[in-house]
């Protein structure tokens, strides 16, 4: 039946784009599915469709498939599948847009939380244990934190319904991913090279508080081994409105390993607290999983090449696999090391994380001039690249590229954790 | 299938109807429609039935529909439409019985919260942000605030499991609006004028605290331009219960705008802050949208006419247009007059809210008096007529009536908020 | 189609079993229905198998049904009845696994408590009111209280993400009675007395928390009048893990009444506060309804026999008909009386808990010694075996084994609570 109803929609669509090509070289529309959008009451709980369901054609190899799960916690949760025929890449429309992993082969981005199954957002208490809630359903490769506060929990101040400025306690890492997507599409260009693209729009929003939304895009090209995120977020309030975003991206085995390292271009490291400190020199280096391991935390300046675009890089230890993410200097700023290297049970992973600002609380980002705002209305983007290298000389290559943009200039190693 | 549904269900009234009908002179049982009895696990996904579908007849014009809502936070609500041929009503049985909007035409009930969702109570959490939780899903024209608690978050004391007294944080508006319907049912009269009845009954228990019970019936005339609000309070536990009710009745734009008023009988006008006494004066009418604005509450001790019954009116600027609300003053003693005409984009709105109390915290009501107790067993009852009022005479109509209740007695106006 | 499916699975059943047949006088493996597998995205909305329908048969009179419940809180909820042909045992997998109630004939163990609704884990808040959200849900005869905490609410210390210790406040009874299950299956012994064995497996696990699985195996031999718990929990994290586990049985009228009593074999009792001090000496004894009763809660060292048994009995007045526990004072060494003689409407109830520990919070535990600690990889069994006794002869006949337990061995009664 989903077959039906894609076919149903493209038909639709076909239309739609007649009437649209009365300009004489104006590229064909995209194709569109709409698979969630609660404005019209659209959900289809199952969704197949493959390259060589296209009308006309759109390239070839490629599958996108929607699945609602049962059970357990996960009950209630829809995932998608979107694979371009190399990479596979699994998104959760009801946590946030999240992306569960990426698989090449047998290459994945992603790693083993402890918490195995998709949890839904209705069973995640943000609140509890301290504002530590965010945690019982952490176990995607990349999670968006956000968007009104992310960071650490602890009180900072917002005004009430009554206009009075009151302390309130914030939560780990915000509320947008733990929010069901409102709309969520599927969009396959009908030019080379056919660019699939899976929209998704999470509001985040509040009488009386912050009214924010995530329209993100998640897309790649048929065959090809890098995936593009773009997000925008706009505030839909009437008032200007703070916000913070990290893109808390996950690597666990078989990648991060024993002597895995970190490759960057930094112009400043500092450690978030005081325990990081104590390894601060070694922060480029990974330990094999250890048990009863304390996370270490490393605050990166980045440096970026001439067009402003950063990159980090997570290679294997024997310089075979990696893993990369370039974004722009200007949207992201900031880059925060989270290394978690404990027992494989307890969740044996790093995070690298583009970033408006770093993981403090709200109110310590504030007092650092790292939290931004966005007037009624406005909208900021954020386009972010992620790429699997496989081969040594592919790793070699891009190590070499992240070098280029060091190019010999200083990077300032702080031994204590930023004053702020 | 609903269709079917509903014809096997009459099919079985008419049998039970027919056993009734011993009695010589009785009227006829109205009919029964069964959509939720969560005892005999009674569930329609959807319902609809229109006059024509009546076996015998019973008006004509109406129709009644249930929908089940999916995706977003909305996933998982039910909507009822109670369309008496000139109003549509919309209630959501799963969110309290709250009613989202009326319509006649294109005069609507009802206004524009940012939240634009109906949000299913599993995503709500009511504690969050010091216990604005509540504040995620406002966005219905009328919603109770109640039973155990309603009014401002902070805290209060309870007894506990242990018989101590414990002091506990409250939240704004309490439990009753996020609580889905245990019983839903349509009654039709057999009689003229075919009264449509759309029962609910809510369950606000606890083992250890409330065992409170809201049963609702949501009626109207087919053709009419009247809303009749019938709701039955009833303390199921077996020990004194404390219990507060808001009709939290909400308006925006069109019929609220620059230079709208509002039209009351009040023998006591006082704010409800600091801040709202500055404007103490200007009360009665209301500003344009406007970006910044703080909410302004004002609390108002009405008069009642011979019989007890108190109104309260919301015209337009023009004088053509007016929405009002009626009610025993007996049942609802006070009137609380919420302004917060801020940006279209954060919630242009005032709320006009019947209670048998104000929405302070309940420990500042409770120490002025105002927050009542059920016996083991006690039911309270509560009506409330909704008017919809068209056309300058209608509206002059109205407001001649209100002022007949004034009828020259005095209005004391506080220049400072009640200190209590 | 849930006999379809049931069918279809038993057939593959049997397959899987003829490859297993080559090991020569090994029994012939149970019969194996899933009904719950969030791994494989196994989700039965129904089920219904009877001893008619087992190929080649297993025994006789036995029913299994699951059922979805709709609307209210419930909605979502899984119910299975297990009917052995003389007890029928509802079972709660979205619900930690707890048991709704057992019934035989006219006799059942449960209790009515004031929330009447099975009440889905997704519409609870345990953190409300000051921690006691979990008694919003409370009315199953059979809930476990754990699995990293137990007891009642108030402030301990954890360690946080970062390794530090702070201290965060523990909710009542932990969170392993509202967390569903993520595989239940139902296996059936091929061999007389062709055992029922419903298993479930309820995960409680955080990032940077406990990681604890609870596996539960209900099981009982159809036509007998006992039901055997059999649990494993395990530590699945990579550290040493702190847990709790209280099997808080319920029991409410008629069994419970005026002059009921509880029969155990003591070797000192306390009272667990000062209000149950003054009633220290009627321990033993219960009294009817009353409308305000604070609960009284009594804590139990039990002797055991020879075998390391221990056993308690609730009777009623006319020593006519009892419910009876035994477990194993290895497992479980501490008992806990909870009295709570309040008015019908309010839940009229006592609980039989046998436990690791006492009822105290966390905190208060750990300092008496009562806390247990699983290394990395762990388990820890518990079985307890209920009975149902209805005759004088066969409740005076559990009395006397009862009282072979104690054999004259000495009880101390405490006239103070332990101070600790």
């Amino acid at each position: 039946m989903s077959r039906l109803v894609a076919a149903v929609v493209a038909a639709v669509m076909l239309v739609v784009g007649y009437f649209h090509v009365a300009e004489p070289v104006r590229a064909a529309e995209p194709l569109r599915y709409v698979l969630t959008n609660t404005e019209d009451g659209t959900w289809l709980d199952t969704f197949d469709l493959t390259a060589a369901d296209v009308p006309g054609g759109a390239g070839e190899g490629w599958r996108v498939r929607k699945e609602t799960l049962r059970g357990g916690v996960q009950d209630g949760i829809d995932l998608i599948t979107l694979d371009n025929g190399s990479l596979s890449v699994r998104v959760v429309p009801t946590r946030g847009m999240s992306i569960v992993d990426v698989r090449q082969g047998d290459f994945r981005l992603g790693w083993e939380s402890p918490v195995k199954e998709l949890v839904h957002p209705s069973l995640i208490n943000l609140e509890s244990r301290g504002g530590l809630g965010w945690l019982q359903g952490f176990n995607e490769w990349m999670v968006r934190c956000g968007l009104e506060f992310a960071g650490h929990p602890g009180t900072d101040e917002v005004v009430d319904n009554t206009g009075a400025t009151s302390s309130v306690p914030l939560t780990l890492h915000g509320r947008i991913g733990n929010l069901p997507a409102s709309r969520v599409e599927l969009l396959i260009e009908r030019e080379p090279p056919y660019r699939l693209r899976l929209r998704g729009v999470v509001h985040e929003r509040w009488f009386m508080g912050a009214k924010l939304e995530l329209a993100t895009e998640i897309s790649t090209e048929p065959g090809s081994d890098t995936l593009r995120i773009e997000d925008a977020v706009t505030n839909r309030g009437g008032t200007p409105q703070e916000f913070q975003l990290i893109y808390h991206a996950n690597y666990g085995a078989p990648l991060l390993e024993e002597n895995a390292t970190v490759v960057t271009a930094a112009k400043r490291i500092a450690p978030m607290n005081e325990h990081a400190a104590k390894t601060i020199d070694a922060f480029a280096n990974y330990r094999g999983p250890t048990a009863g391991f304390v996370e270490e935390v490393f605050l990166v300046w980045p440096y970026a090449d001439d067009e402003g675009r950063a990159r980090v890089m997570l290679q294997d230890a024997a310089g075979e696999r990696a893993a990369s993410i370039q974004w722009s200097i200007d949207e992201l700023p900031y880059l925060t090391i989270w290394k978690n290297t404990a027992a494989t049970e307890d969740g044996y992973v790093t995070g690298l994380e583009p970033a408006t600002g770093f993981p403090f609380n709200r109110g310590v980002e504030r007092a650092a001039g790292r939290v931004s705002t966005l007037a009624a209305g406005e909208t900021r983007q954020f386009t972010l690249e992620f790429g699997l290298h496989q081969g040594r000389e592919a790793v070699a290559k891009h190590a070499a590229a992240i070098a280029a943009i060091q190019n010999g200039r200083p990077t300032v190693i702080d031994d204590t954790p930023p004053v702020e």
